[in-house]
């Protein structure tokens, strides 16, 4: 049997829990006491049978928590399922897919998973979007993701693009929380489907929820190409209990980040993409070098290279105080020892 | 923006979990010592963390207990996944499909959702399968289940097919514990994608964890379509208990819903399709109206009509005894009841 080729695999080898995880952006900053009041108890029931059929529970409790239209919320296994459903759809569609770079690396991925070989646009060197440029190319969608991961910045031209566009708009809104967005704010224009995510924010990584929301026909779509049962039982219902008492403690992380944040960006000599997020990018030399000397310390950061604005780069996610106080001693050491290691040897 | 013409869509309501649900084959024989056995608390970091990519831990831990070489599992969130999975490639292999009917709904909806118009085979009436009939539809891919969904029959040309065929097998074995196969058994031609669940006889449908069992690079094939993070850390938790303590109750309600079967059997008269997996398929007349006869009852079964050998069934899920006695009751009321309505009036 001939196997198609297949060059866009996902993998990275798994670090553990041990170090400290700075780069999947987890949230960092909410309690055990966030976990202890969302928890919820193992029912055998709860396990033994399958989901209520495309999760309309939680899909309502959404909708009714964001104040958003009956039916515009699809549940998705994280927002990973959300692009993919997204990018199903514009395959169907069968006019291509433009992704907006430097972005989140995953989208590449997906969009080739389900077929399509995506055309690639660039933000400016002030990260603005030229929209005209994106029409031009014809696709049938668009992906981009605001606050933008790795650059860290709100794309401004999200509703440009959506009134002036005839085709798809896949917004991934996975940081929105940090931002304070936390409700969708473009869906309405009827060809925006929203990507949102439990993994961020609202610190629940692990139990593999997210969601798109779009509008009428295009929700219908997206639900149309969803699996009947993609999230867990469990999930759903822990999902559940954090809506109802979980939000006084993602607002107080989000506070955190943001305080965090300001105490640590004067701290660090490199060119940075910062923003409202809970991820600072820098732009270094050698950053696979900086990554492995910062992993000796125990730390574990993401390494970004080769993409536009962003050629070499180490992303990390903010951390409460104290560890970001051990980081930053780690990330300076290191970043003087490449500093120092790329020197000329000699004098001249 | 003009959306693409679906007309696939999977939906059903909800129909909650006061009445007897013997509609999703979900194992009804597992009693609550297992589901206490295999439960697992909720810890913080399982959740806020992501799980390690691919779930490496638990696809080298499905291959450990079942003997499997090392990389050929492939986790997927529920059988329904691996479907995807599967199909996707199929998809990439541009050659088609066969799907063998009457067969499991979702196949069909699924490689719609991938882009696949499938080609439809038709079991015989003595359940065989025309294996050179399916080859000179010329597609790259052929879907079939075994024990088959809704016939109940194991399909004795999987090893033909694989031998003969240039082309990938998609094998839903969803129900093959309860016919004493734990282990896959086709993976090693090479061309076979076994699709695996904890759904069905593991008793586990709400976590929702399935895997793909394949060799070399079929399963790499199949890796490179997957995302991520396909399944919650707690689903993955909870599986690894009970791969490690679970097999006992799981064997012991396998014979249970064997000695329930034999005891049904006898009891209905209807033309059956029964084999060894825990649920039983009925040819009637007005399928919808028994069904719904049934449902004022407490009983929800599942409703199959316009498949072929098929055209119009109801399928039930075992149960233990004391539910199956009073479902028995319900069942004959509502057969004889239909007959008496489809009755001539009159005496001629």
């Amino acid at each position: 049997m001939l196997l198609p080729e297949i060059d866009f695999a996902y993998d990275e080898p798994d670090v553990g829990y041990q170090k400290v995880r700075l780069h999947f952006n987890e949230n960092l900053f909410l309690p055990e006491e966030y976990y202890r009041a969302v928890a919820a108890p193992l029912e055998p029931w709860e396990v033994r049978y399958y989901t209520d059929p495309n999760n309309k529970k939680l899909a309502a409790a959404i909708e009714r928590y964001l104040g958003l239209p009956q039916g515009s919320v699809v549940i998705t296994a994280g927002a990973d399922e959300g692009l993919r459903l997204a990018m199903q759809l514009a395959a169907h569609m069968g006019r291509g897919i433009v992704i907006v770079e430097p972005t989140y690396g995953m989208a590449r991925v997906v969009a080739r998973q389900v077929g399509l070989r995506p055309q690639i646009a660039t933000y400016g060197g002030d990260l603005s979007l030229d929209v005209d440029g994106i029409l031009k190319l014809g696709a049938g969608a668009v992906y981009l993701c605001s606050p933008n991961n790795p650059t860290a910045h709100l794309v401004k031209e999200v509703e440009e693009l959506a009134a002036k566009f005839n085709g798809l708009v896949i917004l991934d809104s996975a940081y929105a929380e940090f931002a304070g967005y936390w409700r969708p704010r473009f869906y309405e224009y009827g060809n925006v489907a929203e990507v949102r995510t439990f993994s961020k924010a609202w610190g629940l990584a692990g139990l593999r929820v997210g969601y798109v929301v779009a509008y009428g026909k295009l929700a219908e779509a997206l639900r149309a190409l969803s699996p009947p049962h993609p999230i867990s039982s469990l999930s759903a219902k822990i999902v559940e209990r954090a809506l109802e008492v979980g939000r006084p403690y993602v607002e107080r992380s989000v506070e955190e980040v943001k305080e965090v944040r300001e105490w640590v960006l004067p701290q660090i000599q490199a060119e940075k993409f910062a923003g409202p997020v809970n991820f600072v990018t820098l732009k270094v030399q050698e950053a696979e070098g900086v990554a492995g000397l910062l992993e000796k310390r125990g730390f574990v950061v993401r390494v970004l290279g080769g993409k536009p604005l962003c050629p070499a780069c180490i992303r990390f996610t903010l951390a409460p105080r104290p560890i970001m106080e051990r980081f930053l001693q780690a990330l300076t050491a290191a970043l003087n020892n490449r500093k120092q290691q790329t020197k000329p040897a000699g004098g001249v």
